[in-house]
């Protein structure tokens, strides 16, 4: 297909706002009368709250407002599991609880005023493993959650048992994955204004305005047209700004205390402590192959960390057990998933969505049975991996896919086979490959989004879209999509911020969802409006409608465009006469994809995406370093609508991925964050980043929007094993806990020096 | 018919927002980095400019931008004729005229630059009546406006000369009308920002977002999509700010100077000087009778005041000249009406737009008439009135019409019979009728109005109009409207702040024709939404949608409204399925009006409203003053949507009525206005306010929302002849020129009485 605005380098429509500075993001913003809120947190994992006094931090001057639970309505809210209350009741669960909130006309009268809350705890025992969590007799961290589980199933497909008894080679292992901070540029922060009528109106940088619509009402009791939320700029979100925390309830609280607009944004050290990183994640899982190659047994049994309230882990756990299953051609398998409440900070989505640890175990297991069958990493995905067309055991539909594709250009642009087969010492190639998805149904039964598209009566178009942009490319995306749609220039296109009132009902930007879901949505709306351009244009063309065509704004009968009209004299014609109107259409999509059912059968997602990642890393003996020196990403995302905007997000993705897989995750000792900050807590750099090649090698989806699908997180979905697998081919060390530190690669080295020396003693 | 929203007394929506002083309006606003702007004006009613050194201006600390015409790109606009610069080029035309600004970081800084910027002027010859611009030989205001003539047309239907033949009584007379400010207790402000994109964002306090955009874009010389204009909350408009001046054009050229924003809030003395106040009027009228009192020739010659610049005067001037046609059965009418460019500040919209100067003339000449062929005032009008099915000579269709029931209502609520049969020294009783438009079609061949309605996930409905409100109640007839056609309670409705982004198309506040026009918008708007729950909610109650009633909310088969689902269930089940969406209304509406064709023949308006006026009035003999001490104003607005909001309009009417009647005018000698100030211009306070008895008989129009018609500017058009309808009731003069100040009727008084002196010598 060829497209006019489709696939084309367009620059991002708000970069020059951002680049010169003019971008608002919340913590710019100030409201006449703003004062400036802080939090209190528990310096406990777990602890009974006996007494608070607030009497002296309310005499601070300039404090206009603290506040303990029971100043709240006292409603325990949540994505999936209503377990939180925005501040704490009675108990504490982790270091970081909110126990207390202060609004103040200054910063450091805030701070002054949180210092001088008396919180009176007895300290409980506290549960720091999940493995601890689910022992028969733990002490229960909600009363109401028996075993503290958040989640317990079983699932069966085929007959696992026999397929393994067939196996030829069966490799196994425990994988386990860090707890991840989203580090983004910007902070979680909200600023809260209550009109005088109750009507909330929040700044936030959310990344999912609708669904926190939702969640703050329910929090606050109120209704969710009471609540009206405005994106501003937003410095990422990384599916944690996915409103699963209680910093805006928190300051709608502030402000509705202090009748004064309040500001609350999150210091790096509140980040650390209560935003919603990535799940730890502990898998064992079992995999059994024929000689040739063919998987034919499958036992996976997840044990997650929930932390000690419930955000988005059990819908990333469910992800972790069961997403991989999609890759492979699997007939039988066997799934265990649990996640436990731990007195940790509870934990989230964080892009891949518990896909990346799921992977982290069945790619390792993958290189591990291809050294075994002595088969190629490469060509062991090549017999197993899923085609167009597939149905997997879980019921999902697989229209598009360029799994094998992605492969095979992967191995050629990393020069694979050369590389495989001319060995240098302490230098090792390592391949994974990956499946996600384009929006996941899992909020009752709808991953939809709409939008209004307008056209002005000179012909510019303008998109009102709920989805907000985090910073992704979301706008620029839209406007890539509408002006393909209406063949105008996408210099004609412009967008709205996010707005729950002011826009139409969006699910937001999480799951990859955004170009596939919300870009359908805003192809409808433009669709909508080229339906009245056409009709208009008909007219004054005295053509019949389905004759014309629209290019570079000009509207003409096909075959003759030296004879037309623009877009804007058919938008003024059609709004100037007798019963005249704008053009505005209204448009929206919910994929066709399924809940999964009890039995977590269901066709997830509507569009899945497929990927091979391939890095190349090498290893210092002497320190247990790993460099990833080279870097190959392949996906296939359909019809790739900015192909720059696309890069992008592998390039960002990497640098997560490989933060993941190397130097990051959050440490604790006896419930306490070891280093919750900058300097301890290790974030790559420009420098940690290996030469990156990216393409794309789409395979177009048939219900995306010109053939799209979604991008954003997969590429650190199949990073940790592809260089983990590397890590072996360098140095023949395998490491199944991330990150692979220089620590634990020593210490591998070193085990593996002592067995070889063992052996060579004992032989 | 039986409402539940419609009709009903319903607090304003806005109103605590105001009240509690939270509500904002565009001086309120401050931008990051805001500068405050300032502008020169012409001290010369006409002058050629030699020279302008901002040099010393632009070198005052904290100065960003000074400019002139050389920073402009010189385009010249206009709502009707382009002729206005937005910083004179040349020539200045008026005293007032801008000639320069600056944006400064400090008031003070920007005040001490004005002083600074050095103009040198050759003093011209100045025009300052019509009557002198279009004598042979005058200079010329405009070069390429030959005669200085805006407007020059004759009409004539039937034979005017054969029915002042026939006519038994024929009365005539000279009547002008002053000058009036509006008065706003807000000032005409704007703030703009530009975009590093190049976007023009605009809060601006104007009635009219959608043709402000327009015009704004055009005299910037950018594109329409260009210009986002956001209409914070407005202190008033009265036609004052349909974006006829130059505050938002220079505001921006300054902004976009300074590279930074910039607020330019009128001070009084701009406004006195340079806003676009009621055009002053001079008709000569003359209508002849027959003997049994029907009308059966007029002829009417109008010669307005332009001012420098033409705003709306030339479509006032017609309204002035014609509107009045409609509320007599008239076959003879012959009308020449000429509009005049003088060296006077630009003239323009005012409510009533014209037509209480029209009916100035004719108001005070049935009365004439009416003692002349000794009929009562009362029934002289009851004999000539026009019926609901009339077509008048100028082709406007009068579908509904209540113009009689208005008389009888007006006669019976003053206790008119009794008072003109009891008569009290001094005191008279006076009455006038007045016919006006539901909105009038002359931008285009368009007067239409867009909406967008969609019902939140809980039921709760959301308005989305570019109408805009500015504080007379536009946002709670709205959501009544919108409430009624959705059977849900009105606290379940809001609505959004008016933004040419966020919003659809709408021609804004003005000819009265929000209630029908944007009223009828929302309504079909909304009736799309109540087609998407009726579907939704057949299916939930299994029966057909044309089954269900929706009242309070709750969705039932008509007659059993015990077995329900609430909208908000609806909505919910809608959103959260399979293929899911939100309820999203769009709704347009275009009256059934038309554009007057080359000889002013055309139904202007889609609704015409009826009313009558009856004041009772003390004059003081000593002096002259004029008390009106009772009044009574019953009109026809059609079906009433909210009986607080419309006595609302009818009182704030009455007051501006009484200012222009009795106290108001902007006064002129050599060009220099004499009274720019709130101490020398007399604004009528609340003791000078009578008793008001007010009432509405409406006659349903057929095609309004509901019945509805529009009822901001009928309060105050017949108010001047009522009050001197009754004067001379009271005293025996007749006053032809407005105001009745108590100077004029003294001197009347004392020519009277010279006259009766004369007479009894000479008898």
């Amino acid at each position: 297909m060829s497209f006019d605005a489709v696939g084309k380098r367009i620059p991002r429509v708000e970069g020059p706002e951002k680049v010169t500075g003019a971008a608002q993001y919340v913590a710019d913003l100030k409201l006449p009368g703003m004062l400036v809120g802080k939090v209190l947190r528990s310096p406990y994992p777990h602890a009974r709250i006996l007494r608070i006094d607030t009497s002296k931090a309310a005499g601070v001057p300039g404090v206009k407002a603290v506040i303990t639970a029971e100043d709240t309505p006292k409603i325990r809210w949540g994505a999936f599991i209503k377990d939180l209350y925005p501040l704490a009741v009675g108990k504490v669960r982790y270091v970081g609880d909110e126990v207390a909130a202060v609004a103040a006309t200054t910063e450091d009268a805030a701070r002054e005023a949180l210092g001088l809350i008396e919180v009176e705890y007895e300290p409980l025992p506290a549960i720091l493993i999940p493995q601890d969590a689910v022992k028969e007799g733990a002490i229960l961290i909600h009363d109401d959650i028996p075993g503290n589980l958040v989640l317990d199933k079983l699932i069966h497909r085929g007959d696992v048992d026999e397929g393994f008894r067939q196996a030829d080679v069966v490799v196994e292992g425990n994988f386990k994955s860090p707890l991840q901070y989203h580090a983004w540029i910007e902070p979680i922060g909200s600023i809260a204004r209550w009109s005088p009528t109750g009507k909330l109106l929040l700044y936030m940088n959310t990344q999912t305005l609708f669904m926190a619509r939702q969640r703050i009402a329910y929090a606050l009791g109120i209704g969710i047209g009471d609540v009206r939320i405005i994106q501003p700029h937003v410095g990422a979100g990384f599916g944690g700004k996915s409103c699963d925390d209680n910093n805006a309830i928190v300051c709608s609280l502030l402000a509705k205390r202090a009748g004064r607009p309040v500001k609350l944004i999150n210091a790096r050290e509140d980040e650390f402590l209560a935003s919603r990183p990535r799940v730890p994640s502990n898998i064992f899982m079992r995999l059994g192959f024929t000689r040739d190659g063919h998987v034919i047994a499958k036992e996976t049994d997840v044990l997650n960390d929930n932390g000690a309230y419930s955000a988005k882990a059990p819908a990333t756990t469910r992800v972790t057990a069961l997403r991989h299953d999609i890759m492979y051609r699997h007939v039988n398998v066997r799934t265990r998933v649990r996640l436990a409440y731990t007195n940790n900070i509870p934990t989230g989505a964080f892009r891949g969505f518990g896909n990346p640890a799921g992977h982290w175990a069945v790619e390792s297991l993958m290189d591990m049975a291809a050294v075994e069958l002595g088969i190629d990493p490469a060509e062991l995905r090549l017999i197993n991996g899923v085609e167009r067309g597939d149905v997997t055991v879980h019921g999902n539909i697989v229209r598009s896919c360029a799994l094998k594709e992605c492969v095979r250009r992967a191995v050629d642009l990393s020069d694979w086979n050369r590389k495989k087969a001319d060995k240098v010492p302490h230098r090792g190639i390592g391949l994974a490959t990956m499946v996600h998805v384009s929006g996941r149904r899992h909020f009752g039964d709808f991953d939809g989004a709409s939008a209004i598209v307008k056209v002005n009566e000179d012909g510019k178009v303008f998109i009102m879209s709920g989805e907000g942009d985090t910073g992704q490319g979301a706008f620029t995306v839209f406007c890539q999509i509408a002006a393909e749609e209406l063949g105008v220039p996408v210099s004609d296109v412009s967008i709205s911020a996010g707005d729950t009132d002011m826009t139409t009902f969006c699910q937001g930007n999480y799951a990859s969802r955004l170009t596939y879901i919300g870009g359908n949505a805003v192809r409808r709306a433009a669709a909508a409006c080229k339906r009245q351009i056409l009709e208009q244009a008909a007219q004054m063309l005295m053509a019949s409608p389905e004759a014309l065509r629209i290019k570079d704004g000009k509207v003409y009968i096909e075959g003759s465009p030296e004879k037309f009209v623009t877009v804007g004299q058919a938008a003024w014609a059609r709004l100037y006469r007798r019963g005249g109107e704008p053009i505005v259409g209204f448009g929206a999509f919910d994929p066709p994809s399924e809940m999964q059912d009890q039995d977590l059968v269901g066709n997830e997602s509507g569009a899945y995406t497929f990927g091979c990642q391939i890095a190349e890393v090498e290893v210092d003996p002497e320190t247990g370093k790993v460099d990833v020196v080279n870097f190959v990403a392949v996906n296939d995302a359909g019809q790739v609508i900015n192909p720059t905007l696309a890069e992008g997000q592998q390039e960002g993705a990497l640098g997560q991925g490989i933060g993941w897989s190397l130097t990051e995750g959050l440490v604790f000792e006896d419930g306490q964050p070891m280093n919750p900050n900058f300097h301890e807590y290790k974030l790559p750099v420009a420098q940690d980043m290996p030469r990156l090649k990216t393409d794309f090698v789409g395979d177009p989806e048939p219900t995306g929007p010109f053939g799209a699908k979604g991008l954003g997180e997969p590429g650190m979905v199949p990073t940790g094993p592809a260089i983990a697998n590397a890590v072996f081919d360098a140095v023949g060390v395998r490491i199944d806990t991330l990150p692979l530190s220089a620590e634990k690669v020593y210490r591998a080295l070193q085990a593996k020096a002592q067995r070889k020396r063992s052996r060579a003693k004992g032989g």
